[in-house]
C-alpha cells in the first residue's frame, strides 16, 4: 500500500526521460487501445476566451494506471516569456485512487507526441526510407526526429520553417545528423514527412508528395487547423489515433467540415495497426497518420517515468493527500 | 510573473485551513456564480467499474482563478485503511495557464462542503435557530457543524448515526459544545438539520420536520442517492447549488426520476439568494438546500489557501513545469 506521493519537477523529468522508453510505453498504449482495454472519456475544455486560452482535462485508464493530464494552451504566452503549452499530470493507483505521483507533463506531452509519430512510421513508412522532411522546426519537429531515428537511417534530413533562425537552432541541436534547411517543396518530397506547424490553411500540396511517402500530420490539434491539401488525404491510406478526436480537431477536421474528405475513408486507428487487426502499408501507397494526442499516451508515459524515477532515486516523496 | 509552483501537502493545509476563511471564499464563489461570472463545465467522470470506483475532473474559473480538482471516490477504501474520497487540486493563473500551486484537496473538499451548508443556513435558516440535528456523524457532519457555529448559537445539538461509536467520537471532537446522541426522529425535529449519510432510500420522514426548519441535504452526491422523504421537498422552498448537478446527482435526483418532484419546483440557486436576485426565507416555511458540491467552491478555497500559505510561509516552491 502506497502512502507517499512522488513529485517529479521539470528538472527531474529531464534527467530520466528517454525517447526509446517513451516509444515502448506509447506503442503499448496504442496496442491496449486497439484491444479495447483502455478507458478514455473525451477531453474536457475550460475555455477562457477573455484571456485567449484554454485548459484541457485529459483523464485515462491504461494498463492498470489511471490519471489525468491538465494542460493549458495560451498562444500569447511566448510574448510573456512563457511556453504556449504547459501541463501537469496526476498519476493514481486505479484500485484505490491514491495519487502515486504529480509531475511536470510539458516534456511528456512533446515526447509522447514524437513517440506517436515514431510508432506510426514504424508500422506505416517504408522501412528503407532514407530522406526525412520536417515542415516546421519547433519542439514537435525535434521530438518527431528523436523518435524516428530509432527506426530509420536517414541519409538526408530537410527542414523548412517560416523563420530561418529556427532552422539554424534546429541544426545546432542535432550536430551529428545530416540536416539542412530546404524549401517546403523539397521537404515535402521526402520518404517520410512530419508537419508540425500551426497552419490554418493547407501548406503542403498534393503534387509535392511522392508515391510511397509516409506523412505524420502533427500540427492540427484544434478545429480549423489544417496542414495538408485534402487531395493528399483522398489519395492516401489515412490512419488516425482516435476517430472522434480526429474528426473534432485533427488534420482531417477542416476537410471533413467542407465535404472534401469523408470520415468513412479513414482506414483505421493506429491501435488497430499495432495489434495487427488491420494491415499497415501495402506497396507504394501514400500513408498519413493524423495525430491529435491521446490521454493514454500521457498516462502510459507517466507510469514509465515513475518507475524510472523510483529506480534512479529521482524526485521527492510527500504526504500530499490526507 | 510567477516562476515557481507551490506544493501544499495535507499537513500544510491542516496548518492554515480555518472555517471562517473558507466561508468567506465560498460565499464569494456563490455570489460570482449568481452574477453569471463563473465558468464551470460539467464534471468529467473516469469510471473504473472493475475496481468499484471513479475519478472526477472538476475544472472551474472563478474570480480570476482557474484550476481543476481531481477527486477519487472508492467506497471499498476504508477496508484498506484509506479514505473513500481523496483529492488533489491544481490552481493556475488564468492569464497564462501557469500552475501556481498543487495541493491536497481532501480537506478542501470537506471544508468547502461544510461552508456551503453554512452559507445556505445563513441566508435560509431562521436567525434565532437554537437546535441543530445532525443525521450522520462523519467528516461531513463535522464540517457542517464547524460552519454553522459561525452564525448560530445552538443550545442543543442532537446527533444520530447508525453506529454508536461514531456518535461518541463526534462528541469527543467538540467537547465544548452541547452535543448529545439522539434518535433520528429527534434530530430531524430541530431548527436546522444536516443530513450527511450515504442513504439510497429516504430516512427522514415528512412528519418529523417542524415548520420553520432549514435542512442542508448534503449526503446525496450521485444518481440513486436520497435522504429526504419527497413530501418534504414538495412542502419546502428548495434551493440548489447548481440545477444540472442537482438533477443529475443531488437530493432531488431520485424524486425527479420517479415523478415525485418537478424540477420546475426548484425555487432558485444559492447564488441567486446570495446576490439578492431572489429572496431567502419567508416566515415559517421549510427550506431545503440541496448541495452537490461545485468546482468553484474548491477553486475559490484553494486560492484563499495559497494566499494564506504565502503569508505564513507554509509549503514549498518548485520549478514543476518546464
Amino acid at each position: 500500500m502506497e502512502t507517499k506521493t512522488r513529485l517529479l519537477t521539470a528538472a527531474d523529468i529531464a534527467k530520466i526521460i528517454e525517447m526509446p522508453d517513451v516509444l515502448k510505453a506509447v506503442e503499448t498504449a496504442f496496442r491496449e487501445y486497439g484491444l479495447g482495454k483502455t478507458i478514455m472519456p473525451s477531453k474536457l475544455y475550460l475555455e477562457l476566451k477573455q484571456y485567449n486560452g484554454d485548459f484541457r482535462a485529459m483523464p485515462a485508464y491504461v494498463e492498470k494506471n489511471a490519471g489525468v493530464k491538465w494542460v493549458s494552451v495560451f498562444p500569447d504566452n511566448p510574448q510573456k516569456g512563457l511556453p504556449t503549452v504547459m501541463a501537469m499530470l496526476i498519476l493514481n493507483n486505479p484500485e484505490t485512487g491514491f495519487p502515486l505521483a504529480i509531475m511536470d507533463a510539458t516534456q511528456i506531452t512533446s515526447y509522447r507526441t514524437g513517440a506517436a509519430g515514431g510508432v506510426a512510421a514504424k508500422y506505416l513508412a517504408r522501412p528503407e526510407s532514407k530522406t526525412l522532411g520536417l515542415i516546421g522546426a519547433g519542439v514537435q519537429a525535434r521530438t518527431q526526429l528523436l523518435a524516428l531515428i530509432n527506426y530509420f537511417q536517414f541519409e538526408r534530413i530537410y527542414v523548412w520553417s517560416m523563420r530561418k533562425e529556427d532552422i539554424d537552432s534546429f541544426r545546432a541541436s542535432f550536430k551529428d545528423l545530416p540536416i539542412e534547411g530546404a524549401s517546403i517543396e523539397k521537404a515535402a518530397g521526402c520518404d517520410i514527412i512530419c508537419t508540425t506547424t500551426p497552419a490554418r490553411a493547407f501548406i503542403v500540396k498534393r503534387e509535392w508528395i511522392k508515391d510511397g511517402a509516409h506523412i505524420n500530420a502533427i500540427g492540427a490539434d484544434a478545429p480549423g487547423k489544417q496542414e495538408l491539401d485534402p487531395k493528399i488525404l483522398n489519395n492516401a491510406k489515412v490512419v488516425v489515433d482516435d476517430i472522434a478526436q480526429a474528426r473534432h480537431s485533427g488534420e482531417i477536421n477542416v476537410a471533413v467540415k467542407h465535404g472534401l474528405f469523408s470520415e468513412s475513408n479513414i482506414y483505421s486507428t493506429l491501435g488497430e495497426i499495432v495489434t495487427g487487426a488491420k494491415k499497415g502499408r501495402l506497396g507504394n501507397e501514400i500513408t498519413v497518420f493524423d495525430s491529435t494526442g491521446l490521454a493514454i499516451q500521457d498516462i502510459a508515459t507517466a507510469r514509465m517515468l515513475l518507475e524510472a524515477a523510483r529506480q534512479k532515486g529521482v524526485g521527492h516523496d510527500f504526504d500530499v493527500v490526507g
